[in-house]
């Protein structure tokens, strides 16, 4: 059973009026929590990806832990290119890598587009699980990357500040580029539709890196194709979509343009500027800094503070952080920060 | 003997009419080089910095090989924390690192603000040797990373993509952040005065990871030190200051609010926007994506086009990449970028 359309997450997805802020945490389920670093211990991340039972625990330590408004579900953005045909290596200390990058027309070929179900079935399983353990507690959230942070990865092999190789190859073969982000458009979208299927209630695109690129390369590099994974899912499942990405506080406007029914934005972009560009039809996910959660519990309740009351005053807002959450957050600075946000008093007013 | 003031990168930099848009090239003196390889293979990089021929012969090779408007001298931007007590290491492929970083208000104490001509007598040699043997050809740039920027490698002893520990100590310990970056300022603002003094005629201040803070957290940890250099500089000498961050789209009015003749602008936020937010009495520096100069020529003109339709009409602009160039640029493409940013026509009118 999945929650109610009533929960106030989706209500803030929807930009109704809510009795409190609603948050969830990017990379909510993950090293800083001692629950899971006991059962990483003994499994590596991949087994843990691909086995339901570890996945669903794994989502559901951080909802047992704190009083978080959604799940997310416990995957990783790679395993997608990894099951079209890249080879997926966690090396323990450098992330992940992938041993057979993409760095020709020819590479594009040898990818193979599957059908989500069959490609990702595990992940979609795992979400079957957790939706009947939560018994309509909170809504899950399903994600994928999207197509240029996907290919950022896939062409650069590896986790990088400037992705040279990924750039390179899309300033000098655009018609490959094109080619490589259609096909990962198409999975994506169906990926995206079969976890609501599944029973994840809303899903995010995660274009982590679209801030490598300024506003005409996103145009013309990025955009089409996360348009077609956003216009998939709506056409297959009318579920809400959260876009969002890292460094983007000059392609908000673009990003928008591209879809999604919230629009992500880093500590980087005041909330109230990005309401301001955005106009009052999109609801808005974010912002604080997550190295706030690194220092003092004062300083947690000052930048919090800041979001809140940029964001909240317009329904249509769900607190977050900017990014993923560090690892080395102390657990007990989440446990305030949910306090705090819960605590804030909420606007009254009639829905957006 | 320094360049005239006549000289099209010093009248861009006064804002005043310009018979060709002058461009330098961050990173210009650099691995791309063939000629820089050579020499490098012979010479560790701190015995390059440390010995004024070799700084002096590295910082002309750009100026053989391309049609460039300013030099700007070999240097790092570590070796000012060097001499004030931290160990800098260059690990091969791995990039700098500081073995005994900055991890307490004690590790603060134990840093020593030395007079810049003793400390860093080498780069002001360097300076001298490289602006007679230019003899007045082009101008010489000098510079220094910002206060906050240097902290960040302090504290953090290596590059980072998030700076973690540096910004978890800037939260934890407010105070003896200040203390550390006060003293920073206060050295760097030394080391600029006495670049001038040895001949360099503009001084460029690289706050190179400044856009890792959102605006509220730049206005309190960053700016004010910022200010405090510039402030020394201009005091002690006069000479333009260029100011220059990346990811800098939401810092871009405090940042001239710090100071600066010239603000430099990644490729990130469109020089139109930046002229737009900062009004007509700053020259503008940038901003076209350093990688575009590893694609095709017809896309590093359209990228060039874009940044110069934007950035030229205006008095007071030079044109640059938006941060460093990358190490596998092909040297015939700056060539050809050189080409394209002088053949590029003028707007005639008045000075700004």
């Amino acid at each position: 059973m999945t929650a109610p359309a009533h929960h106030r997450f989706l209500r803030a997805v929807r930009r109704e009026r809510v009795d409190k802020i609603p948050l969830w945490l990017m990379r909510q389920a993950g090293r800083y929590m001692a629950e899971y670093r006991a059962l990483r211990k003994d499994h590596p991340i991949l087994e843990m990806i691909r086995t339901p039972e570890l996945a669903a625990e794994v989502t559901l330590q951080p909802l047992r832990a704190f009083d978080l408004d959604a799940g997310i579900i416990f995957a990783d953005i790679l395993t997608l290119p990894m099951e079209m045909g890249l080879d997926l290596q966690f090396v323990a200390g450098e992330g992940p890598t992938f041993t057979n990058p993409i760095r020709s027309a020819d590479d594009v070929k040898r990818l193979r587009a599957r059908p989500a179900a069959e490609a990702l079935g595990y992940t979609l399983d795992a979400i079957k699980l957790t939706v009947h353990q939560l018994n309509g507690r909170v809504p899950l959230i399903g994600f994928s990357g999207a197509p240029f942070t996907l290919a950022c990865y896939a062409i650069q092999g590896e986790g990088s500040k400037e992705f040279h190789l990924a750039k390179a190859f899309m300033y000098n073969q655009p018609k490959a580029w094109h080619t490589l982000l259609d096909l990962f458009a198409g999975m994506i979208g169906d990926y995206l539709a079969e976890q609501v299927k599944a029973g994840a209630q809303v899903v995010q695109l995660f274009d982590s890196w679209a801030g490598l690129l300024g506003p005409e390369d996103y145009r013309e590099y990025a955009l089409p194709h996360s348009a077609k994974v956003i216009s998939i899912v709506k056409q297959r499942t009318g579920a809400p979509v959260i876009h969002f990405g890292t460094e983007t506080g000059s392609l908000l406007e673009l990003i928008k343009q591209a879809g999604g029914d919230v629009i992500g934005v880093d500590w980087r972009t005041g909330l109230d500027e990005a309401r301001r560009r955005l106009g009052p039809d999109v609801a808005l996910q974010g912002n604080m800094d997550p190295l706030r959660l690194l220092g003092p519990r004062e300083g947690i309740e000052l930048a919090a503070r800041r979001a809140l009351n940029a964001g909240a005053p317009h329904p249509g807002y769900i607190f977050n952080i900017g990014h993923g959450i560090h690892k080395s957050t102390p657990p007990e600075n989440v446990a305030a920060l949910v306090e705090i946000v819960h605590g804030h008093p909420v606007p009254e007013g009639p829905d957006a």
